[in-house]
């Protein structure tokens, strides 16, 4: 498993804070959240892009990840993320390339992953 | 016309003074920016999306006029937007509600401009 | 009563969009928010103070119009307001001086508007 | 005068409410906020475009017309501040834009009152 | 000693380069900084949370190791922290999420040093 | 070799995923990108310190390295770079100080870089 997915999985696998800590405002916030990324009249996909573009002007990495992680789930293709990254450029200025040059890099991680865990025997 | 529309539209017919000013940089630019928003693995309707969250996390209050404007050029439905509303209010938080208000009550502008427009004799 | 005040009325009194779009995010976020207010180990005049901050630093005009009504319907001084603009003077940098200047004086509108509601005959 | 500059004079002719509220920070933070921008290794020219760049990246509009008008006190040509704007675009991306175009509307609308002040009688 | 804290304290402990350079600038903010946060009409500790909030906004990962370390040593609890982190959380959005997962695991860090500081013999 | 320049040139040197994927916006972007440098009515180093600028603000760690790395061999002297750094400080605020605390230790790296490759035989 790569780096940043192995260091980001690491890091889910802590225990949730701030779900035991019994303050409601956390437990709904995480009922919440899910409403938001439903299939809709926007599809999930568009909604997990939307919510990557706010991640990477906010500067957000681990968001980043996890949004990268989803998209890849959803089965989002290479040349979608690259338009992606293209138009966040443009709207975003230079100082998001090195984000999204990172972000790339990690596109590349999740599918080598994916490839072995195609050729893993079951 | 709404207020809104009224004023962007003055605006846009103001002389394009980068256009104008024969630095290369603007021309590049103005050649470059439609080139990130074609229909591709992405659709522009997506794409326009994306800039408007960007546009509403930056705060970029012409920005968000000219990417509603384009919304409804390419048929975005109201539901599509009160959806996009609602992940951009969950991933941004309550510092975005009155932008979202405001960009609510303009859809409702330009729809109304539209009706108006469809109504008029030729 | 002074402008500023009477332009954010208005805009309260429009009917709200989000609410009754029937998108369940709204309603739910609309039920979340007091919970983040709520007297408790920090008082809400602390609370509101932190959003205050924040929406100074993320400039969102209408937010801090909101947060500031509410601090002084809570009983905050102006020695604890002046305060609070030094610190955020200090951390945030000389760009947020014009948003202090604007919120220093709107402080004073609403001492004012008090001050008739007092002496008004009822 | 044009508009915006008739507009900021108001502003700046308001009575200075934090040097006047005695805390020491103001005080304090006035007399160092000008020796940031002396003569020295950089000119007060490049500290004036520095702090603009902040100011627009940053969205602070009165700070942005703040500098503009101590730039052309400097006499900043038209030149300069173009590629000003070439670089901020490019930096900064397309959110900028409305915001360089609102500023190069303003150079022009100072450079009028300058003709202005120029031909007037003494 | 935790990892986080460990890596602030040889941090901390580097040369002040901005004070010895002899640049007046650095000196008379170092003395205007302290001004800010004194105990007065808002506590101190009041005051520590405003700048965290603006840290966590802005994204400062050593700000808002320095401003946990300080709330600490001013005995906020966690009752109260984690209040503060549900408001940040409402007020700034989903994108906060990552940063205050690790604020809130640093809170341990800082309560497990606390408890070998008093174990340890004197 | 420093740390901070090393992983740095090993980013560097990764393949540009970007410009390989055929996206022309990538392209135009990096033949874009120059143009803004170019020595004009502002010099090339003016530029990179206002990109800096821009940097540190949007909190872009390696645009950071990159740009100090180009005002080195562009010959700014330490005194420019700790006069940029008070003003950034003024108008930035508090939240950026450990931002350039690290530059400020990069550019002694990037010093006795200097030395070490002076002093290596040819």
């Amino acid at each position: 498993m790569g780096e940043r997915l192995e260091s980001f999985r690491r890091l889910s696998g802590q225990p949730n804070r701030f779900r035991e800590s019994g303050n409601p405002v956390f437990e709904r916030f995480s009922e919440l959240y899910p409403l938001a990324y439903e299939e809709g009249a926007l599809s999930t996909k568009t909604k997990e892009l939307l919510a990557l573009a706010i991640s990477i002007v906010r500067d957000c990495e681990d968001c980043i990840t996890y949004h990268l992680i989803r998209l890849r789930e959803l089965e989002s293709t290479r040349e979608e993320l690259y338009e992606f990254f293209a138009l966040t450029l443009v709207v975003g200025g230079s100082t998001v390339i090195p984000t999204l040059r990172r972000s790339a890099a990690f596109v590349e991680e999740l599918e080598e992953d994916e490839r072995q865990a195609a050729e893993a025997p079951t």
